[in-house]
């Protein structure tokens, strides 16, 4: 149904409590994360409130949705008018006109000097250098002669990155040689010709953890997961990943003491390295509720938006404990290209113990996450048989 | 915030699905059964929509609320333009405009007929024992005269009831004495005099079972729970009830057997009497989400909501099974009359294994509902340690 955004009257009841003791969350962006946030918040009595700019995404299921541009002054300031704290669905939201018009007291939360350390990858990666925090060898390269030098001293093959606005596959390459990295800079690097170079990182598997921080530092560690990829793109989730206690210990140190360097507030999602001595790299950190924490809505005491809520509220935080031995999450991306269909949702629910989780999106197109299923049991070859069966019956 | 109903614009986009593949279920009444209903829709990417008579309540926190009364037959023709099922959150609402409208092809559950059947809890007593269904001796009686005479066939003490709108305390009385009757008669009897009369049950326990039934009859029945009451309110339920396999069996056998006796589509609230010698008698059956299967949110693979959705859509039923052996759900009551507060919140988030529900209701009264706190734990007494805690922390 359409989630235009009514009229004045509706919204003039957006600018106030309305006698509702219950705090307001203001969420910038409608994507499945903030669809996600306003699930927890149910429970809570938490009320949320969405700006976005399209109205054809998730939060469309939410009560008070403001759709117009990010630089609309007056919009923005009736969605922030009465928000306790606000927070972000994505890191690709403009903050410039959003902080200006912040009112006093109240927290935009990651803050903007935390996303303005991750958001461009390059400077992501100086930062976590500076701060001592192990990396892999990366070049921030300023034009394409630089990219070819910086191919030179790192050696083939390797990533290419745009700084600003790549994820899930989209603006990453693995570059084998000189002609495909002219070709990556032509079709990866920035507006400013930026490219982000990162040396080949010989992995045994790449982990992911979730922390959920108040602004104090008071924090909870979830579970350190096992992320499995395709084509850049995360296809599962395995919990727990199944390394030595040592490198869980190291992981969910590591991942602990990333979210303090950026001075994260809420849920952040960090990605992880594992080399075969041992060894962790930080990959990339994202200050929100991460995709690698899905798994924690059916599998944990308190969920990733849950904890975020709390985070960004300031409230004490729950339990990441899971609730059975092993847990599975696997996405569901879109195969074509056109608008969604929930025919298939029979057939997946008709997986008894799998847990389906659907985002709403009208659009579907190839690559895009629609959606995600998780199973828990007690193993993870229980967990991921449910949860891979119901995945692969979902066809959006 | 204000959650009056927006103007045209936006309820014209409520009478279509705006190009969303999803279902849109209709929900009649806006408290907190509809609420959970439309936190375990988020998910499975199935759009609610409530119509209520008061705009302060729990359904607020949803995108499309329509607040008018039960006989605004414009309104209802509104709501009901694009539902593709109807459902209840309260037996309270009076269906006879609404099923008149209910276009061609959609259904409402439960049905009119079952509704019929239960919402009376003297037809729901003589249809019971017409079909089998052990119940206890009762008397509906039509005056006072012949409530004075069924005390006296019954004997005292027993237990005196308003025949509709009985719940929660409110409407049921224990009587001791002939003069108990009369004031009781006086106090509950519905405007047509009638007055239900039970025979006091001298019972081991209170069991209550949820059962989720498609129109087919294809059904699940979650664990069996014990019911602890406190002046005829359910205070607390913990689960699996502390009977032996034999009560068990016998418990989830007579719910699903009630669920089918009353053509119920949907999730379920049977509630059971266990006597000394292990013999069950059917107490009352409600035909949708019941408190007494709250715990099933935090505590089971699918929750009796998520269920109740799947149910009326007829869509295949998910798993009741619990994730954790023992699970204990604590309601949380109001102590006083006036405004609503949030501020004991942080209190009893600070139980961090404890998951906290609150109703987001605006007004408070004593003995109303106003949120429930579940526990989950290897045993009942840590269940019930961790779950009493919290509850006893909040004050709204």
């Amino acid at each position: 149904m359409s989630n235009a955004p009514s009229p004045t009257p509706d919204h003039a009841g957006i600018d106030d409590h309305g006698g509702s003791p219950f705090p307001i969350v203001g969420i910038l962006g409608g994507g499945q994360l903030g669809r996600m946030m306003a699930a927890a918040a149910l429970p809570l009595g938490v009320q949320v409130r969405f700006y976005q700019d399209d109205d054809t995404g998730p939060s469309s299921a939410a009560a008070h949705v403001i759709t117009a541009p990010w630089d609309d002054v007056e919009a923005l300031r009736r969605f922030l008018d009465g928000c306790d704290v606000v927070t972000l669905d994505n890191e690709w939201v403009d903050l410039r006109t959003i902080v200006e018009l912040l009112p006093e007291g109240v927290h935009l939360w990651p803050s903007s000097n935390t996303m303005a350390l991750v958001s461009d990858k390059g400077r992501q990666k100086d930062h976590a250098r500076a701060l001592g925090l192990p990396v892999g060898s990366y070049r921030v390269c300023e034009d394409l002669d630089a990219a070819l030098r910086a191919g030179q001293e790192l050696g083939y093959p390797l990533v290419a990155k745009r700084p600003r606005h790549s994820y899930d596959g989209y603006g990453n390459r693995t570059v084998r040689d000189e002609a495909d990295l002219r070709a990556a800079h032509a079709g990866l690097a920035g507006e400013d010709g930026r490219l982000l170079l990162e040396a080949f990182v010989d992995f045994v598997r790449e982990l992911a953890v979730v922390v959920a921080r108040r602004p104090g530092g008071e924090d909870v560690v979830y579970p350190v997961a096992a992320t499995v990829q395709r084509d850049h793109r995360c296809d599962a989730v395995e919990v727990p990943a199944p390394v030595s206690a040592a490198v869980i210990e190291g992981a969910a140190e590591l991942a602990r003491r990333a979210a303090a360097a950026y001075d994260c507030v809420g849920a952040v999602g960090v990605e992880l390295f594992e080399l075969h001595d041992g060894t962790l790299l930080l990959n990339e950190i994202a200050p929100r509720p991460h995709n690698s924490g899905h798994y924690t809505i059916d599998a944990c005491i308190t969920s990733q938006f849950e904890n975020h809520l709390r985070a960004v509220l300031d409230l004490p935080l729950g339990s990441p404990a899971l609730v059975r031995p092993a847990a599975v999450m696997v996405n569901v991306l879109g195969h074509r290209e056109g608008s969604s269909s929930a025919a298939s949702l029979a057939r997946a629910l008709s997986v008894p113990t799998a847990s389906i989780h659907l985002y709403g999106k009208h659009h579907v197109r190839p690559g895009r996450k629609m959606g995600h299923v998780t199973a828990i049991a007690d193993t993870l070859d229980d967990a991921r048989a449910i949860a891979r069966k119901a995945a692969d019956r979902l066809r959006l």
